[in-house]
């Protein structure tokens, strides 16, 4: 799908738009022997609160003058979205975005606080994303797909050379997954520059996107999907994001939504963070106990995104 | 009160306790332009959300194992109780808190998560105070207080070595003044090793505790609080403190409520991060245009600690 060099190009032009996050060893702190050394790379205080940034912007500094000036135009009511809202804030064009009527009105409000132009469309995100292509077809603005797109996936990909600038030895990388846009750029990434480091995805029980390919050896769509945690819901991905994942992913570990609830609430007693269930996804597998370690590896778990859904404040 | 001594001796002391917190840039940020080079010292991220876990470990590591077996108490619904409920449960001695009736409730809870033994006693701290001196009394338990305490003041300094460690060129360091502890030990600190930095204190207009004091030449207590940010309120430090701070603190500026809580929506809507009120006090007094900068400035805002009251979650 893509390959290094993308990614390299992606990071040197994204540079004077992205935050360099910072990480925190997670040692001293209540339970936290996993048998391993585990860092939290703290990409949750990335701009617009999540690896999305990357991508996005990404996405949209390859875009022509002409196509800029159009506007952009997503469906997310997510971390996507906003990362689509402030990439354009930030080059001054237009965004739209268009979301199902279950989107969380925090993250509304945080669209519109970006300047961007939100539309409520449909109950599921399949409504609101024809919704945002028939606007594209409609008005010329530029469509940004949240994954199945190699600019944003080598977007993505940049989040891997920051980790292996953080942890230049680390053993494993614990990365949630979605769609597959992040774990697909970083693994690419992280496997061309150090490849007996093990990549490790995280996915719900009840939406085994890339899990369930990889058992039947195809690209599959799920019957259903059985999670609360929208971001990492996804019936179907494309095809060559499960090429790249099956070339490169080592393991996929499945968890409960409870059981990133809980992560999510550790993290928050901890630390005082408001990571979203998806970034608690990694520090959830820890406590799982289910991941395939060996004991004494130095483990980054990705903390991806900011969002209250996993805190219980106030 | 103290010296660098005090503080270096304290740092080796609790260092196993205690993290590394990270920094983070503030450029590329909406509305990051003061005029100088800012960087946020996420501090929120210390164990128990907030710098009181320096001088909290640092009083229970200098007990006798008498005293420790005794059991600590103070008076604190705030971030020292929950220091000393952290660093007692580190320690695996009993920790006893009495807290007024305003307590917030997610505090009370997090207290009795790390097992200490909770009483509402009275309506302001005062009361709750004079409840723990009593409990001292009558059970023989240590008693902590927040600041007016040399062993707590050199384990807060150890802030202090840290900002230098994070930025050997400092120009200027902003830190929230609630009882004066803090800025104690971190302007000894600072003053010993980079007597050129300037150390900036920020005190709520409701509650001017040491600016009053510099005003009046001498320790004053003031007529009244009338601010809602409890961390930062405070009617008379104590001689020592006042003394430490006339001879080390180059300037206290005085912010509003309103400006902490606007702060603090914006590390929310930026970072993801719930820094209480006085954890955004530093980023208020960037953002309200009075501090006395020359531009140019490499400037550490200290982000000290972790809450709900200035975001707004869901």
């Amino acid at each position: 799908m893509i390959a290094l060099d993308d990614i390299r190009a992606a990071r040197q032009r994204i540079a004077p738009y992205i935050r360099k996050t910072p990480t925190l060893p997670y040692a001293k702190t209540r339970g936290s022997d996993f048998g391993g050394d585990v860092t939290l790379k703290l990409e949750l205080l990335q701009a617009a609160g999540s690896f999305k940034a990357r991508g996005a912007m990404n996405r949209l500094l390859t875009l022509s003058k002409d196509e800029l000036a159009r506007g952009v135009v997503t469906a997310s009511g997510g971390n996507h979205g906003l990362a689509i809202a402030r990439s354009a804030h930030v080059l001054g064009v237009p965004a739209t975005i268009f979301l199902p009527s279950n989107a969380a009105p925090d993250k509304i409000a945080k669209l519109r606080d970006w300047g961007a132009d939100v539309h409520i469309v449909g109950a599921i995100w399949d409504d609101a994303n024809a919704a945002a292509l028939a606007h594209s077809t409609k008005t010329g603005a530029t469509y940004a797909h949240p994954f199945s797109d190699p600019v944003v996936v080598a977007g993505q990909g940049t989040l891997g050379l920051d980790i292996l600038d953080d942890m230049p030895d680390v053993d494993v990388i614990l990365v949630a997954i979605g769609g597959g846009g992040l774990i697909t750029g970083l693994s690419t990434a992280v496997k061309a520059l150090r490849p007996q480091t093990r990549i490790i995805g995280i996915e719900p029980v009840g939406s085994p996107t890339l899990h369930a390919c990889l058992a039947a050896g195809r690209l599959v769509a799920l019957d259903r999907l059985e999670t609360r945690v929208a971001t990492m819901s996804c019936r179907q991905t494309d095809q060559a994001i499960y090429e790249a994942t099956a070339r490169n992913v080592d393991e996929i570990v499945l968890i409960t939504d409870a059981e990133m609830e809980q992560a999510a609430k550790s993290l928050w007693f901890e630390f005082g963070i408001a990571a979203d269930l998806s970034g608690a996804a990694a520090l959830a597998a820890l406590q799982s106990g289910r991941l395939p370690l060996a004991g004494g590896e130095k483990i980054c778990a990705l903390v991806c995104g900011a969002g209250t859904d996993g805190c219980l404040p106030g």
